[in-house]
């Protein structure tokens, strides 16, 4: 069982290691994540073109791979960056957006899985279709109770020999044979764009720190999902609470937490 | 005559339904976009690669386009993305950023125009420009009063029995037959980036969920004006102003508005 | 010897003057950075494109070119808009994000160096690797002293007869003859993404509107890092500081500055 004061301490070493994650991802939120990231006091790269991507998985701590906006020629980029990290024994997360609803990204990310991904961190929806579930996504937001491809999620993580972070109203983390519920995080989270991006971000900052890919992505998310309770308990409307969501992460790696909700299911 | 009444009704649509809209636009906004989208309660996704825009372009209830980083495969994903969703009887919005001072771009939204935009939205020197006027843009600032180019923007309309929406000190919309001048607004929307594009989004995603595309022109110009008052009128300077304009933009979503300054002329 | 006066006299003229400067710059600072050149009065567009880059360097006051994301297609555009800045007299700075890290940036802004930049700005381990010294770089962060790498930025400047901007804890601007160390500034703007890149954007802007390059350079840094030290001391975490470093950019240009901590060395 989960110790809850290994998990606290978690929450300092990103700030005093400062990894340097390689982040391949989407366009639309690519300037949030590197705020999000160095706001938690990791050094955030965006190295995306073919000719940079491998040599720089070398060198980086860890890798993110966020398929948001996939073209064919950022796919192959991020294939050889992941293959790369692969051989190098460095950590990769997949943030797999809206496979399933689209099938250009859905066989890309199928491709990678062979690659063993630390941690696939999603939705519901997500991991619901990538465990063989018949998709419910609407665009990139979950229709499907997270309670109810809990199953699925375990079951994604044991074929692959991963970590399945499975994020909605409760937060489950698994690695298929140990699952965790996270009752941290506020609906405001849903009401911003790259809340989840960056978050996966932030597993493969805390994966570079961390001893697990399940401690480093309960880790994460506790870290995301409590700032975001004190950024909404703060704010009023998006706007303000996207800049309080940024202070909270960064006073949280200063200061430490005490309220986390992480128990084993 | 336009019923204020029902205007003010419109603003409560886009949070009740949720439409998806579909956006292709440019990098330097995507983020603030999907952002404004989801301050006023619609779903956004940036799916700008020619292997998912066009399967894509069917699911969406409408779709953006935005030519400000206009590239040759993007030109290529957004036509048939464009074609598939006038196919489809999906409503698209057209802003022709920066019309007349380029001509890669120019000569790309004039192939677009076939397609039948539900509304075009630009600014004065754009919808000049469209309107066979000589341009006097001077990169994307307008310099031109919406006044002299108004007849302008009612024959563009007419032309391509479309809504044409033209931003300025005073906003106009027109069908090329009513015409209204709308008087909310604030000057800082020009002093941030992507107040502008955001807007054609906004436009996009009242098109999915408004009787006429008049009527939603009328909608997400008045909401974004009355947004941009109140931001401007809570806040000191542009980056406070950004934030701020998130929350109202919220805030009106779920409260309604008072100030409507639109009227028939 | 510097006038302060002259130099404070610098800081009215960007917002006088609107110049319109044509951004190559990476994807992940491009919003910020167009909204810190809105915030000091400048015309920002961000104009990508091979189709476009060449006709607009000619229309633009000025040309920032950032290799933070480089590809051949982009690398390609900006070499020919650079060409065309040249050729046209118009002013462009150079951004050496990553220099000596990842080889493929490292030879573009080699063959670049010949077009002449009027300045130079990059951190202590970007100049150092740029004069030959063996680079120290971590990614993006430098983990040179300012001070041990200013001579090697003197011969730099001397031998492109340019001018280098290296910032750091001090910031030092020199032509290879004159020399001025800069101690405005703060911590914070190591700490959100992009602070860096756009100031870079803003020494483009001062190039349009200064007599020198070396005024254009002591003038964009000492209105960031005043802006810088105002934000940080309003604010308690970095999501709220890049939002207030917006708002002093703007008052800063608004109202003038009394607090320039600047002298030749």
């Amino acid at each position: 069982m989960l110790n809850q004061q290994i998990l606290m301490q978690q929450l300092q070493q990103v700030r005093q290691t400062g990894p340097l994650v390689h982040c391949m991802t989407n366009d639309v939120v690519v300037n949030f994540t590197a705020n999000v990231l160095l706001a938690i006091g990791a050094s955030p790269a965006m190295v995306m073109a073919r000719e940079e991507s491998v040599p720089f998985a070398r060198i980086a701590s860890s890798l993110l791979v966020n398929v948001g906006t996939l073209t064919p020629e950022l796919a192959d980029s991020i294939k050889a960056a992941v293959i790369a990290a692969h051989e190098a024994g460095k950590p990769w997360v997949l943030d797999p957006v809206a496979y399933g609803v689209l099938d250009f990204r859905t066989r890309f990310c199928d491709g990678l899985l062979q690659y063993r991904p630390a941690v696939i961190r999603g939705n519901a929806a997500e991991i619901a279709a990538m465990g063989g579930q018949k998709s419910l996504s609407k665009g990139t937001d979950s229709l499907t109770s997270s309670n109810e491809v809990l199953e699925c999620a375990r079951q994604l993580a044991r074929q692959h020999q991963t970590v399945v972070a499975m994020t909605g109203q409760t937060d489950y983390v698994t690695d298929g044979v140990s699952t965790y519920a996270l009752d941290n995080g506020h609906e405001q989270l849903t009401r911003i764009t790259g809340a989840g991006c960056s978050l996966s971000a932030m597993v493969a900052a805390y994966c570079a720190v961390c001893e697990t890919p399940l401690l480093a992505a309960l880790a994460a998310l506790s870290h995301m999902g409590i700032a975001g309770e004190l950024a909404a308990g703060r704010t009023r409307a998006v706007g303000s609470f996207a800049v309080a969501l940024l202070d909270e992460l960064d006073l949280l790696a200063q200061n430490g937490v005490q309220q986390l909700q992480c128990q084993q299911v």
